[in-house]
C-alpha cells in the first residue's frame, strides 16, 4: 500500500516528503517501501538529511541508485558528504566515472568545474549533418540523458560553436554543421563562479553551454536546469542574508537554528546597545520632558524602514548587475531625493500629530525637522552602504541591514532628542 | 564607431545600457546607431522605458522587428502597452500571427496562456522517427527558432507524449515515436499562474511542456528559458515585498519611486505610532526612572530582529512550498524554542550589562524577562502570521512584515515597561 502512495509521485515530490518528516518517520517509511531510493530521489535530497538517508541503503542499493546518475548529479550528490560516506558512494563508480568525479571534484567549491556534467555530445568542426546523424545512432547508450546542442570542436579540442538539435533535424544530411551553427556562441571557463553562470544563463537565454579548462579546451557542459537551479539557490541567499539568517531549511533542527541566528542577533544587540548610548546623552531631557521618550521610537523606525527600502531595491539591483558604477551616482542622488520627500510628507503628518497629541508647537517642528533627516540618511545610508560593500567584496546582502538601520537609529535618536533637549528645555 | 561599440554587444546588454542612461542620451543613441533596435532588443527592454523606444522607432523599423519575433516574445512585449502603441505593433503583423498572439492574449495576465509560445512542433502518436525526421525536412521554415521536444498528439488533439530531439536523433527511422516517450510527461493549464508553471520547471527539471486549454487540447508550448525569468521575476518580487517596497527597478524616477514607497511608510507610521501609544501608558514610570526610556528600544529591536528572521524564513519555505500544513506545527513549535533559547541568552546578556550599566539587580531582571518574552513572541508571531496569511490568500511576502514588527513592538514596549512600573516604583 505504501508502494501505492509512492508510486505515481515525482523523485523532487518524494524527497520534499522525505524532508519534511522526522527521523524516525524516515527510516521507517524507507524500511518498509520497496519502490526504494533511486539515484533521482537522492539527488534531489537536501544536504541536511542526505547523509542520514544513505546510512539507510544497503551497499547494492546505493551502487544501483548511484550508477544512474550523470556525472554533475554525482558531483552534487558527495561535495558536501563527510569523508567516509563521500568514499563509499565513489566506490561504487566504475574506474573511468570516478575519475570524471573525482576531475570536477577538483574544481573550487560553487564554480562552473562542479556545475558541469563531463557527459557531452561534440562534433568536429568539419563534420556534417549526415555523419553526426551516423554517429549518435551507432552510439546511443554512450549519449547523456538530455542534451540540446552538439558542440563543434577544433582539432585541439576548443569549442568553436554549437549546433541545436532541432536545426540538426530539419536540414539535409549533406549540410556542413559550420553553417547552421548558433549566432551567438559563449563558452564558460571552469572556475567561474556559479552564481555568474547562472546570471549568464538567465541574460542570455542561454540552453546549454561548454565549458572550458584554463586552455580553453572542452571539459564539459553545463545545461540550464542545472544554472536555472543555481538562480534560485542564489535568490534564497540573498533574501536570507538580508534578514540575518544564515543558510537555513525548515527542517533544521531547533539547536542548530538557535546557533545560526544567534550570531546575527549578537549584532543586532550590540547596535541596539549602541543606540542606547545615543539615548542616553539626552537622560535629562526626557526626564524633564517625556513626550520624548514616548516620540522617540517613531523616528527611528520611519529611518529604519526608509532605509530597509532603499537597501533592498539597491542590493537586488548590485545582484542583477542593474546598479553598477556608471549608474550610481543617478541612483543615490535619486534615493536622496525620495528620501527628502517621504521625510518632508511624514515630517509634516507627524509635526501635525506631536502637536495635537502633546501641546506645544515646538515639539512639532522638532519631530518634523529629525524625520526628514532622518529619511534623507535613510535614503543616502541606503544606496552608499551597498556599493561600498560590493567595491570591499563583501556581499551586499548580508551586512547592509546592520549598518543601514544603525545610521538611521543613531541619527534619529541623536537628531531628534539633541534638537529636542536644545529647543524644548 | 557607435556601430563599432554596440556590434559586438549581445542584444540583453544592449537592452541593459538603454536602461541604464538618462531619457535624452536614449533618444540620441538610437538616433545615431546605425544597427538598430530590432526584435531580440525590444523583447528585452523594461517595460518602463518600452513605450519611449517604441515611439523613436519608423513603422517600418518596428514591423522588421516584431515580424523576427516568436509568439510569445510579441506578447511579453505588447501586454502591457497602452492602446495606441499596442495596435501598432499588432499592425505589423501578418493576419494569422496577429490572431495568435490576440488569443494568448485573451488569457489572464501572469497566466502560462501568456508564457507560452503557439509554435510548436507536434506529431502524431503513432508516427515514427523517419516520417518525422522527413516532416521536419520538408518544413524548415515553419519550426520555432529553438525547439527541444516533439510533443506527440492524440487524433483530438490532445497531448499524451513528449520525445526528446536527443532521443529521436539517436534512434533508428523505423522506431516509434511513441515507444521512446519520456517517462515523465506533464501538461500546463494555459490558465495556470505563471508562478506555477515556474515551480514546477524547477522542481520537476522540464525543458518544455505543452500547455493545454480547457478541454486539455494542446493550444502552445513554454520552455524553461521563460520560466527561468518567471522564477527570477518572482523572487524579485518576493524580496521587493518583503522590504515594503512595490514593484520598482532602478530605472525609476524620483517621483513614482516616491509614490510608490509612501503607502508602506504610511503603514508603518501608523505601528510605530500604536507603539507609541504603548510607552505613552507609562510615561509617569519613565519620568520616574529614565534608565527605562534608553533601554526599551533594545528589547523592541531585538525582537523585531528576531521575528524579521523567522518570517523570512516562514516566507520563503511558503514560497518553495517547504512549509505547508503537514509540517506546519512542527515549525511553529521550532520557532518558538529557537525564540526561547536565544531568549534566554540574550535576555541573560543584558540583564547583566543593565544592572551593570544602571545598578539595582531587579532592572537586571526585569529587561531579562521582557528579552525572553519578546523573542518568544517573535517565533510565534514569524510563523503564524505568514501561515495566516497564506491561508487568507494574501500574500505572506505582502504584510508579514508590518504584522509582525507591531507585535514584537507592542509586547516588547509593554512588557519591559509595564513589569519596570510594577516592579521598580
Ligand atoms: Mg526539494
Ligand atoms: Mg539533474
Ligand atoms: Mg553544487
Ligand atoms: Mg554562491
Ligand atoms: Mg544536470
Ligand atoms: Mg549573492
Ligand atoms: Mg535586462
Ligand atoms: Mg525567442
Ligand atoms: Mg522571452
Ligand atoms: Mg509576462
Ligand atoms: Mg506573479
Ligand atoms: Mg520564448
Ligand atoms: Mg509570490
Amino acid at each position: 500500500t505504501i508502494d501505492r502512495l509512492m508510486e505515481p509521485l515525482h523523485a523532487a515530490d518524494i524527497a520534499d516528503l522525505l524532508e519534511q518528516i522526522e527521523s524516525h518517520e524516515r527510516r521507517t517509511l524507507i524500511e518498509i517501501w520497496h519502490g526504494g531510493i533511486d539515484g533521482e530521489i537522492l539527488s534531489e535530497i537536501a544536504d541536511t538529511i542526505r547523509e542520514e538517508v544513505l546510512g539507510y541503503l544497503s551497499p547494492e542499493q546505493l551502487t544501483q541508485a548511484v550508477r544512474e546518475l550523470e556525472s554533475d548529479d554525482v558531483v552534487d550528490l558527495v561535495e558536501y558528504l563527510d569523508e567516509e560516506s563521500q568514499e563509499a558512494v565513489l566506490d561504487t563508480l566504475s574506474p573511468l566515472d570516478r575519475v570524471a568525479v573525482e576531475k570536477a571534484l577538483s574544481w573550487p567549491e560553487e564554480s562552473a568545474g562542479r556545475l558541469m556534467q563531463v557527459e557531452v555530445v561534440r562534433a568536429p568542426q568539419h563534420w556534417t549533418v549526415g555523419e553526426m546523424i551516423d554517429f549518435l545512432r551507432a552510439h546511443p547508450d554512450e549519449l547523456p540523458d538530455q542534451f540540446y546542442h552538439v558542440i563543434l570542436v577544433d582539432p585541439r579540442m576548443k569549442p568553436v560553436g554549437n549546433v541545436t538539435l532541432g536545426r540538426m533535424m530539419s536540414s539535409r544530411r549533406y549540410v556542413k554543421l559550420w553553417d547552421i551553427r548558433e549566432e551567438t556562441f559563449r563558452t564558460i571557463p571552469a572556475s567561474q563562479d556559479e552564481g555568474e553562470v547562472a546570471y549568464a544563463f538567465n541574460q542570455y537565454h542561454l540552453i546549454s553551454a561548454p565549458v572550458v579548462d584554463d586552455d580553453g579546451r572542452l571539459v564539459g557542459v553545463i545545461t540550464i536546469d542545472d544554472a536555472m537551479i543555481v538562480l534560485s539557490e542564489e535568490h534564497e541567499e540573498d533574501i536570507l542574508r538580508l534578514a540575518g539568517v544564515g543558510e537555513t531549511t525548515v527542517a533544521d533542527k531547533v539547536w542548530p537554528t538557535t546557533k545560526r541566528r544567534l550570531p546575527w542577533l549578537a549584532v543586532n544587540l550590540a547596535t541596539a546597545i549602541l543606540a542606547s548610548l545615543v539615548i542616553s546623552l539626552f537622560e535629562e531631557a526626557i526626564a524633564g520632558y517625556v513626550a520624548l521618550a514616548v516620540l522617540m521610537p517613531i523616528v527611528a523606525s520611519m529611518g529604519g524602514n526608509a532605509g530597509t527600502q532603499t537597501l533592498t531595491v539597491a542590493v537586488r539591483a548590485i545582484a542583477t548587475k542593474d546598479l553598477t558604477g556608471s549608474n550610481a551616482w543617478r541612483v543615490i542622488r535619486r534615493e536622496v531625493l525620495v528620501g527628502l520627500l517621504n521625510g518632508i510628507a511624514f515630517g509634516l503628518v507627524m509635526g501635525v500629530i506631536g502637536v495635537l497629541w502633546f501641546g506645544g508647537p515646538m515639539l512639532g517642528v522638532v519631530i518634523a525637522v529629525a524625520m526628514v533627516a532622518n529619511l534623507l540618511v535613510a535614503g543616502l545610508a541606503g544606496t552608499v552602504v551597498p556599493l561600498a560593500l560590493e567595491k570591499a567584496g563583501v556581499d551586499p546582502a548580508l551586512a547592509s541591514g546592520t549598518f543601514v538601520t544603525t545610521v538611521t537609529d543613531v541619527v534619529g535618536f541623536f537628531v531628534f532628542l539633541g534638537l529636542g533637549a536644545a529647543i524644548l528645555l
